[in-house]
């Protein structure tokens, strides 16, 4: 009997994964996959609520996504990596959720007001856009999930996916759905090489995992730092240096990134010199990951994939059996 | 090559069909199968927009009604009659179509907005009603239908679901999708029995064709005339008059039931007189139904449903499979 929790997460494929994900989730992910029944999800149908004009977007990020994976270290006998669209069992729960959730409670959902004021799109909110809490509702609880990783500003949705676990199990007087509880990351997020906001896959200010040598330093060399910092002897600013807060995270010896601090505040060290370091601090992260990125054949990422999916499936599937059940829909 | 016109259509299992739909549709449908590629649907899914909490009530109506259809003469041979839920392709083209409406469009369609004012919901309006307009759109198109015989209170929903078509196809540069066109009955809506509103499933006062010739007496009897017609010589009222508004629909002689009307005008002509008519109408019509009711063996109704859903569900996953290609989604 498998008495392993169930983990599940996952991202969108609308680009490359970068550091960011690295230190907020996939190195988290690694960590737990031993101790845990874990599910990835290629959220592909999600992505679509942004990118339904340009699929190709996502399609072709299905198995450059699944690289990244594999070269970071998922294992795929540990960790179900699927692709969202290949259960369309889960198209079907989002389905019968659609009916234990008003229109407003959807408006309230902090995430997605804050989502829609970012967008400018008050006037002209897609239905699939407004619902995809509820699809995502279903993502997690097909598959019996007991922990979800997540940054802070995704509670709300964790939130209401237990809002919709409990009313389901009240209404047909069942506990066949389970809650679930959030795992937050102990990294803040990364912020991007132009400091102005997280590092990013649309935005191109990130450094991706399959970054080259010559890519990485050029997005290290442009990295935001001090704007008034010009001569070597200026006091430089620590806070919003984009360097020091990738040094803070990527150089192992804290003593030394602490030293360096008040060195650059005093004056005296130049912008190039830290960078170098950086650029070694990084590059011994994404060394590894390129070897093993190298090893992967196509035939073995995509029978990672149908791996995963399938074992995804006969769990979604045999969940979905039992919201039909109490419905009465098994005729 | 089959080159018949693909016809859809259908009936929430919400309670038992009664002459407002033998008369309003049943017979059309009889007479259209035999020249249309003809799939009616059981919307059992649709059904739970309204009634989630009470699933039972439609689960247990899915045999009686396919026992209704085929006791008025629709012939499995020439209609598919399966079951909505069964048919899971229509909740992932659903979810792909969510994409491609805006919540604001879905408010402003006219058979939402009247249906939120009859059912005071404005405030709580669950996002599966608001929604469902979008997955009867999913309903009618994967299933490629090119005519919906409707009540002319359906039209903005058809009008939905042509403007879903356009845009799926501008988007994604296709013709896949196929835009259909309404069929309007000839017969307008039959009063209930009540003569205060339309005779309706769940308001109990429509005349089941399941119903037994008792039965049939009592609701008869009990049928709204003319409340100051006290004694047979008064003048009685025809206008908003149950009884004449049966008989103009079910008895043949039309100059009869003309006659009858001045009679009954100038006074002279009692109520039971004339229930006794129409309930000689009703019955030439529901013996003929009954007889065929008797012939039915469970095991027909369920290989019935389960011919028709295995006919729909291949079309639809074949429509479903043109979908995911033109985005991408076929891996």
């Amino acid at each position: 009997m498998n008495m392993k929790k169930v983990l599940v997460t996952g991202d969108r494929p609308s680009g490359k994964l970068h550091l960011g994900h690295y230190v907020g989730s996939l190195l988290n992910r690694v960590k737990m996959q031993a101790d845990h029944e874990t599910y990835i999800m290629i959220a592909d149908v999600q992505a679509l609520t942004d990118h339904f004009a340009t699929p190709d977007l996502i399609t072709k990020n299905v198995h450059e996504i699944t690289r990244d994976y594999l070269s970071v270290g998922i294992n795929p006998e540990l960790s179900n990596i699927y692709i969202q669209s290949q259960i369309p069992e889960i198209a079907e729960l989002t389905i019968y959720y659609m009916n234990l959730v008003t229109v407003s409670r959807l408006e309230r959902n902090p995430t997605i007001k804050t989502e829609i004021a970012q967008k400018n799109m008050e006037d002209s909110i897609l239905v699939g856009f407004l619902c995809y809490p509820i699809n995502q509702a279903a993502d997690i609880t097909i598959l019996g999930a007991d922990i979800v990783p997540t940054g802070e500003d995704q509670f709300p949705m964790i939130e209401q996916t237990n809002e919709i676990v409990r009313k389901f199990n009240r209404i047909y007087n069942t506990n066949i759905l389970k809650e679930c509880s959030c795992l937050v990351g102990s990294t803040g997020r990364l912020p991007g090489i132009d400091g102005k906001k997280k590092a990013s896959k649309s935005l191109g200010n990130a450094i991706s995992l399959a970054d080259d040598s010559t890519t990485v330093k050029e997005k290290i060399w442009n990295m935001f730092t001090d704007p008034n910092h010009l001569k070597v002897n200026d006091k430089g600013r620590v806070e919003g240096n984009v360097v020091f807060t990738y040094l803070d995270i990527f150089h192992e010896n804290k003593d030394e990134v602490s030293a360096l601090k008040d060195h650059y505040q005093k004056g005296g060290l130049g912008d190039v010199k830290l960078k170098s370091l950086l650029y070694e601090d990084i590059e011994s992260v994404l060394t590894p990951i390129r070897e093993k990125r190298q090893t992967l054949t196509n035939k073995q990422v995509i029978d990672v994939l149908q791996n995963g999916t399938q074992n995804a499936r006969k769990k979604a599937q045999s969940v979905l059996h039992s919201v039909r059940n109490v419905i009465g829909f098994n005729y």
